[in-house]
């Protein structure tokens, strides 16, 4: 790898992969439309030679085009990554995850960069009856508009792949947890304590059993595939998690031990926090594994982590209030 | 079931299933943009009261809504169909498809319709390893964008049931043969062999495996399957063929025969007719046949049944040549 695009570059995991291939040499193209991403978490990147910052859609195909001259990777990781409120406005996960997955494959396919990696997720298992879950368990059932959307995005690339021999490499993550994390249980858990920290509203029955990684060992998961050196046509696919997982509410009193706050729990009720929540999620990682890779953080060191950051940034719950 | 709406009604399989729909007491909205349904496949149906005929493009929403005002159950079958040109205009299966499939679920939801029955392709277990291919086979690669874009409705279909309450029934079909078929591998032999019965130009070795169900059959399995009673937020998938399958050269050989010819072969090579074609489709389909289904014709005779309708019906091949 020489030069890559990160699409979703200003993000939470865009920008942390950013930094990575930074420090190994490669030249990166940050693209990301700031909606979410985050100029303070690219501002140091910024400042390397070879480091190219494009503001832009990735619905934008022209501009992903343009951008993409004397690439040779693309990891494609902009996208709406709120899996809660994919059913309150159901065009979202459509049109930023499904469709301007096949926008960045038709950029490319113009640009003559052939090797992409997608940040898909464990949610396209839907609610599964194999646990852990591998990459090949039986047919899966969607239980998500974001796992669906999700789905969409890798059979065009495997479909790219097939056709027009690209290289995809699909990394199906669990939650992931760590430094600019900003959403998901931890942050919401995070921000309503620092308001109140006598009380906490739990979505679901706090029994929901959940899986997270440590965005370091993610990032390393993902680079350590993409060395791999791989034939045109290729698709591989990984699950990236710990082989542990934790209920919410230990989850919770993780938080609240490290915050050294002892909060009263208030639960809404129901094995799912929310339509398309999934009860139990834990998945198969043993592929990756293969390669060598072992995560350095368990899931309680993840969350204690993460929540140091966010007491050190609070300026994240700000700006979201403002928006 | 009082009133359905069938979406590409006027094509080769809908017109076919809104004739039986007719003669079962259902009140039928038959929708096509016309592109490839032909007004004389439902000039009959039209004449029968109950039976409205809306020209309208499944992409426009508010003309689906308005559509649909009265119905319970929407056939969902218009679609690009065509599995060979898919990586020769890659949009065309996700705008055909994909999106359609999203503003026909999107329509239902805004008028309160939630049964939908789906026309999804045994192309979605791309090339799998398991023969006959089950409905829980292991989650596959897509290996064209056709495939893909099924794919992707299906998820769609199945998030809606789960998030909706929809009632979601897929089909899973193979090659579909009978009266008004209109494309695939034997009507473009039957056309060449018209224009010149001395010789057939045959894409890939010959020696693929396909599997092909008449029509007829195909509806009654679909009628059977959507008579059940269904609790909102059930999905069921179905896979639709016969127990058999049949190499090129002896479905070649079937229409020569019939047709009294015997054309000189010439091959193009490689085990797969273009790219994305599948070298080996057999699936199984004891789920459908546990409800009591069972297919009338062979695929000989299916065959033989296209034959004898492209020979009357000469006017589809001009059709063609003129577009």
């Amino acid at each position: 790898m020489r030069k890559a695009l990160v699409t979703g570059g200003a993000g939470f995991i865009g920008s942390t992969l950013a930094d990575q291939l930074i420090a190994a040499g490669v030249e990166v193209v940050i693209y990301d439309n700031l909606s979410r991403g985050r100029r303070d978490f690219i501002a140091e990147a910024c400042a390397n030679r070879g480091v190219e910052f494009v503001q832009g859609d990735v619905l934008d195909e022209e501009l992903v085009k343009r951008s993409l001259e004397g690439c040779d990777t693309v990891f494609h990781f902009a996208a709406n990554a709120d899996v809660r409120h994919g059913f309150d406005r159901p065009k979202v996960d459509l049109e930023q995850n499904t469709m301007a997955t096949f926008v960045v494959l038709e950029a490319m396919r113009s640009a003559g960069v052939k090797r992409i990696a997608f940040a898909s997720t464990g949610s396209i298992y839907g609610e599964p009856n194999v646990f852990p879950t591998p990459e090949t368990c039986p047919f899966p059932l969607q239980t998500s508009l974001y796992g669906a959307s999700k789905l969409a995005g890798e059979g065009l690339i495997e479909a790219y792949s097939h056709g027009y021999g690209f290289v995809g490499v699909i990394f199906r993550f669990v939650s992931i947890l760590g430094e600019r994390y900003t959403h998901g249980h931890v942050f919401d858990f995070c921000r309503s304590l620092r308001k109140d920290p006598s009380r906490l509203r739990v979505l679901g029955n706090g029994r929901q059993e959940k899986s997270y990684l440590y965005v370091g060992d993610c990032i390393s998961a993902m680079t350590l595939a993409m060395d791999q050196r791989l034939e045109p046509g290729t698709v591989l696919i990984y699950n990236l998690g710990t082989e542990e997982t934790i209920v919410v509410d230990d989850s919770i009193a993780t938080i609240a031990a490290h915050l050294g706050v002892t909060p009263e729990l208030e639960y809404t009720g129901g094995i799912r926090g929310w339509r398309g929540d999934s009860p139990l999620i834990h998945l198969d990682c043993e592929r990756i594994r293969a390669l060598g890779w072992r995560p350095t953080l368990s899931i309680r060191a993840a969350i204690r982590r993460t929540v140091d950051w966010l007491e050190e940034n609070p300026t994240v719950y700000d700006e979201l209030e403002a928006a």
